[in-house]
């Protein structure tokens, strides 16, 4: 389960750093707290930040279902192509937000095969 | 634990739809990313989607705790009126946002149950 | 692990109880669901609750990775920073945004040194 932990601690560690973009970009273009509006340069940080606390939260729990019903080298591979996948985002969307569909695929798509390699593992162990 | 595992799972798939739902509310909306405003209809399935994500950071380390310290079966039935309140809730909110009530409490009172039978499961083990 | 499990059910209590100060924030300032601003006050609420969301997603798995890998005494430790923090934060920042530095650094670096020590336990265990 060691490199299951080692993906599970390098996501949090990217999601923090996309935080402090955020702040930098707060920074950058006057938007103060409480505001998370009013500069579409902003806006983009803010969203990446956002929709990445919403995949990390089907990610987490999947990546530790995969491994504990399946195999946990595989989870962490699988959790190497969301890492890879959340910068694509990252970069694509402060771009161009319109762009922003591979980095979203290559984040989702890894995350829902460890959540459905998950659920059918758990059914599997309970037959 | 396999019952909790399939539990967990379950609601973190119910989430993506969630959020599938808000990407189908963008396109007929015309919301544009990063907006997450400007259109009521959208802005419900963007609340719903939002107040899942939140609810799930308590929900999910509650089943786990509840599991470890009091009853796995438990756990997983406490669960299960989880995601039928957070459905109910997806329906009230989308048709009337003030009609809400029942599924947040639904969905927010499993999860307190779960977290506070977690505490005090953890806390009675320790004596 | 008790104590671990202590530390994160009270976390996610004290984001329940920043939830529930959200929800009055909206009953006393007249910001009706979906909407998210129009009200500096509930803004700052708002936001509090949110930005809670962001550090529980990161401390959570900081909090348990650090226990299993290096000491779940410290770890719980580390937590209980966190939760001061927290509540630091809560103060500060619905009494003026600007202040909010203080209790955001004593929720944020602890939820880092989680986090890190979790990563590093996890790399030296494979060798």
């Amino acid at each position: 389960m060691e490199y299951v932990a080692i993906v599970a601690m390098l996501a949090v560690i990217q999601f923090m750093a996309f935080g402090i973009l955020v702040g930098q970009a707060r920074g950058r273009t006057g938007v103060s707290a409480p505001a998370t509006s009013g500069n579409e340069e902003f806006e983009r940080y803010f969203r990446v930040h956002q929709n990445t606390l919403e995949q990390l939260v089907v990610f987490l729990p999947g990546l530790y279902a995969y491994a504990t019903y399946n195999d946990a080298r595989w989870a962490a591979g699988i959790g190497v192509v969301f890492l890879v996948g959340r910068l694509i985002y990252l970069r694509s969307y402060t771009t161009d937000p319109a762009s922003r569909g591979l980095g979203f695929s290559l984040s989702f798509f890894p995350s829902a095969i460890l959540v459905i390699g998950g659920l059918v593992g758990a059914v599997r162990n309970l037959m």
